[in-house]
């Protein structure tokens, strides 16, 4: 059928298995052929063809509601949403969403980005029905990796409490952006492999009946052994014990399958888990056949081979910049102990975990608890370095102010990801680490100008001993400039010059520092001399130079790409006004108080006003005799 | 034996197990005598009195690490590591602190204050251990309560994962602060009652080894089934299928019990939970019989009756009045939903929940299921009333960034114990909340200056419905101002001037009022004239108020009980720079870059310069002709 046409997914009503199968095959060779040219999560979707397509015919959306968890894996509902026709602007500027997003379609009735939040806000919409008096099914579907996030076992313990009505789907592909750890995946594991114990349950029930009833007592025990076996043999013991009516493991490609219990678990009181198994990547033997995580998320693609046509950067990519480096040094300190919640692909740490098993943890997706483990660590005078994107930091946001600023901690913390981020969009911008962790008593944020300078802050962050000391560095590759060959540290607190000027200067760091120099030289042409200076401490900052120019009272523009509120422009306006410099001309560039949604970094740029363009307009203005009033 | 000789635990190594029973009953009295008059923790110390004595004895702090969860529960402990002779000073200013602090002792491993660290934490001191060949023990005491926390969930499933030699000491005394709630809890209210089911195992062994093999398919069934046994009749099948080694419940008052199980655990290869049933207040009559938490955490009392010596305060109570605020207005709103994480006491939300026991939820000690239950009940057109304090609204940061701000969804979430909170000390000061939601789009947040206000600020939030809106309120009560009979919606981002003057104006919100009315008279008295404005809403700004004192170019003093980095004043300095009035003459005052120990609040803001007479020397400075240069 014409994938375009559809509007809304009421015609899968009408549709038969094997019409079905079809269509998921339409759907399938459609994402394949999309994704290639856009670039994709094109794994997870593929994985969940069947089962999106067998939800949407079993349940009435959206007054059922059915709730991606991470919602990268909402491509096939999209589709069948209406959305198809879009999908050649997917992920990039004004184009469709890479996640669920209500203003695109009333089906999406959560929207997502981190994971492990579907089962809470089911559960406040499972509440709202029923105060309500509405009746209508709540339908979370959740990733075996998602479930070890501290609030979704939250939620389990919760919903199970309470015994709301709720179907919650475990999509498990044995696998969520990494292969997956921890103790619960065994427990899937055990699950998935239950199913050749059936026949024990079987043939012992069928046993215990025949045994006479001796006393009673006997039969008593037969009866206590029956409800054991409950538990133990139809599986999901683990889930039971959290209140939840157990169904699975449900082959996830096989209609059949899916609608018997999709069916049966509409009847059941209560909160259901309906274990289904997927295969990632299903139907592209590329994606099918991958175990670390390559074809979770990808950029281009030849459909035929596989092969990703992203241009070559020949300038190191920034995620194994560090990691390697960590790597380097870590030969030399054996302290050093790497820590990566679920991204050991995304942080680039598959070097240092070959080269270091021992000292390499992938804690699963549980930010709170990779904080903390790295805080244990330092007590014991090991050197943790916490690899972790900045949009996943503010989930450990709590964990950083008790547990490793507070103690003040030797805690190394890779930011990775920092800044715009593009085509994963409002959920995935690391725009706040500056604002939540510069008002932290006792941290150091630093970012580098280069990948040079990147490598002697990584240096810098292992030999510091007074406390927790962060690294942010963005998503992409360095500029390919020169490496030194020996490392040093830099003194913390400490701004490079890189531009001498007069009439003013710009305060910057990191990615923005290639725009300020652009600018400064324009300026130069039409006969402003600027100054630019790369404050690659956010804090502190270096306030002998910040004194200084404050002193000789040049007007100083702040740029940065994270928000301004309380942003690093705040915390140089603080200072000035603390000092006494009242008079100080400071104007502030940055991301202003709005979520940024998708698009590359330079359409971004634009459209909040952080192009060379406008820093030079805006020095202009700063500069001049007149001063501008609102 | 004299408590105060104490210098270490090394003496309980002689004592028998009646000579420990005398040491339990001494320490008893001990902190029934002293807490009566400084107050604390009384419940949860009389709980643990037997269970540190044993741990200490079979253990060798601090080369073997306890970890006290939280962090209440720690005074039995500071006894026996020396320090009863400062129980006279225990959480007062420069006195013994509350919870383990690093500084008072080398048996403090891990500083604690807010729960379900201690897993965590123990797992990154146990990864040390092993990496550095070391041999000892790691031993977390973590509550029931605490165990819902997301955090130590995560950590659950990392441990048992990893199979680190650790022994987890589940202190299950079937309250945390309040009743505990959740499936999990009634997981370990079926272990509790689990031995009575014992026999079922071993009579079930017996007949079964009675069975003969026939053709080998039931013997091999009966081996199937002895293993199943193992998970279901030693009970604790929860925690083996995460990885553990369960032993217990165990009577935690009973020495036999204690040592043996603890002797065995030690044993034990892997990470072994060791179930340990205490009573929380044992030992003393009033806390004892405690059912709701009254005991917990107390102020002075008398030691004969258990009354409370806290001196009656007639102003109405902040928690209460918010709480009684919001419990009337959901008689007309049936959209209204009260959400607490555990804190349905001090949150004071039990007339709430015996008027509406339907729309009142107590999630257990998880902030961040919290904060998304509350959103998803805002999609379906819910008004839900999420009351957290504002130090564990902390934990909740990413929920509020994504799932709240970002959604922009209408969710009203009071901040009890904004600003310093005394006893309590650095963990739980009130201090962060304005610098970590003010970068958030789409946030309002404000902060009444009395009581009466207040109830309209309720009235406004729930009112409000174009997003989040989150009030601020302090600990304690409120000034004790007539109140209004009808409450009305305060327009947001206005302000309110509460005196006029020409020479300079102080911006300041809630707790801090009457502190700048203070100073204003004083000033008034030396000449100035000065403007006091209740700048009760932090986001937004009463920007028209704030231009127009930019405008006439007046002095301006900002005061907050909170962070100064990113701060309301730095809002401000924001302001009149975005806006071009880089000449304002802006002085803030707030928290210093450090954390707030203990102490009563008035000590703690004249220790960091924030008294009445701190405000007019600024103020007289700010105002003065000169100006002041570092």
């Amino acid at each position: 059928m014409d994938l375009l046409s559809i509007k809304d997914p009421s015609f899968l009503k009408q549709l038969s298995n094997e019409q079905l199968e079809e269509l998921a095959g339409e759907i399938r060779n459609f994402l394949i052929e999309n994704l290639s040219a856009t670039g994709g999560h094109i794994g997870p979707n593929l994985g969940v063809v069947e089962l999106t397509i067998a939800l949407h015919k079993s349940f009435d959306s959206p007054k059922d509601k059915i709730l991606w968890d991470v919602g990268h894996q909402s491509y096939v509902h999209k589709i069948l949403t209406g959305r198809a026709d879009q999908f050649d602007t997917l992920r990039q500027y004004k184009g469709l969403c890479g996640f669920p997003k209500m203003i695109e379609s009333p089906h999406d009735v959560w929207e997502t980005g981190h994971s492990s939040t579907s089962l809470s806000a089911a559960m406040g919409m499972a509440i709202a029905r029923d105060l309500k008096k509405e009746n209508s099914h709540v339908i979370p579907v959740i990733g075996d990796g998602a479930l070890t996030g501290g609030m979704a076992l939250e939620a389990l313990n919760h919903i199970g409490h309470e015994q709301k009505n709720m179907i919650v789907v475990l999509n498990d592909n044995e696998m969520s952006i990494a292969p997956n750890v921890g103790a619960l995946h065994n427990v899937l594991g055990r699950l998935r492999t239950a199913g050749k114990y059936q026949w024990v349950k079987d043939e012992l029930e069928a046993f215990l009946k025949k045994i006479p009833a001796v006393g009673g007592k006997i039969a008593s025990t037969a009866e206590r052994l029956k409800d054991s076996l409950k538990y133990l043999f139809v599986s999901g013991m683990f889930f039971e014990e959290l209140g939840f009516t157990y169904l699975g493991p449900i082959d996830g490609h096989n209609y059949d399958e899916l609608f018997e219990n999709i069916n049966y678990a509409k009847k059941i009181e209560g909160p259901v888990l309906l274990h289904v198994i997927t295969k990632k990547g299903k139907g592209f033997a590329p994606a099918e056949s991958d175990t670390v995580g390559t074809w979770h998320g990808t950029g281009p693609y030849k459909t035929e081979t596989g092969d990703f046509l992203k241009p070559v950067n020949t300038a190191p990519a920034w995620s194994k910049l560090v990691s390697e480096t960590v790597r380097e040094l870590a030969r030399e300190d054996e302290r050093i102990v790497a820590i990566t919640p679920a991204m050991p692909v995304g942080s680039k740490l598959e070097g240092f975990a070959s080269e270091f098993p021992d000292r390499m943890f992938d804690v699963g997706i549980a930010e709170q608890h990779a904080a903390t483990v790295a805080a244990g660590l330092a007590t014991q005078n090991m050197k943790p370095f916490l690899a972790i994107y900045s949009t996943f930091l503010q989930r450990a946001y709590d964990q950083v102010v008790h547990d490793i600023a507070r103690q003040n901690l030797n805690v190394f913390i890779g930011i990775d990801r920092a800044g715009l981020v593009g085509a994963d969009g409002e959920t995935h911008q690391g725009v706040f680490d500056i604002a939540f962790l510069r008002h932290l008593p006792n941290m150091v944020v630093m970012m580098p100008k280069d990948e040079n300078e990147g490598r002697h802050m990584v240096y810098t962050a292992v030999k510091y001993e007074d406390g927790p000391i962060a690294m942010r560095f963005p998503r992409g590759n360095g500029l390919g400039v020169p490496m030194d060959e020996t490392m040093k540290a830099i003194p913390i607190g400490t701004w490079e010059v890189l531009k001498e000027g007069r009439d003013g200067a710009i305060l910057t760091f990191g990615t923005t520092i290639p725009m300020a120099m652009e600018a400064a030289v324009q300026l130069e042409k039409k006969g402003y001399s600027i100054k630019v200076v790369n404050a690659r401490f956010i804090k502190p900052l270096d306030e002998s130079m910040l004194s200084e120019l404050l002193r000789i009272n040049i007007p100083i523009l702040t740029i940065e790409e994270a928000v301004l509120q309380g942003g690093f422009g705040s915390a140089v306006l603080e200072f000035a006004h603390d000092k006494g410099y009242s008079h100080a001309k400071i104007d502030r560039m940055g991301i202003p108080d709005e979520f940024i949604e998708h698009g590359s970094v330079n359409e971004l740029l634009k459209e909040i006003n952080m192009t060379t363009e406008d820093v030079v307009n805006r020095m202009t203005i700063l500069t001049g005799k007149k001063q501008k009033r609102a």
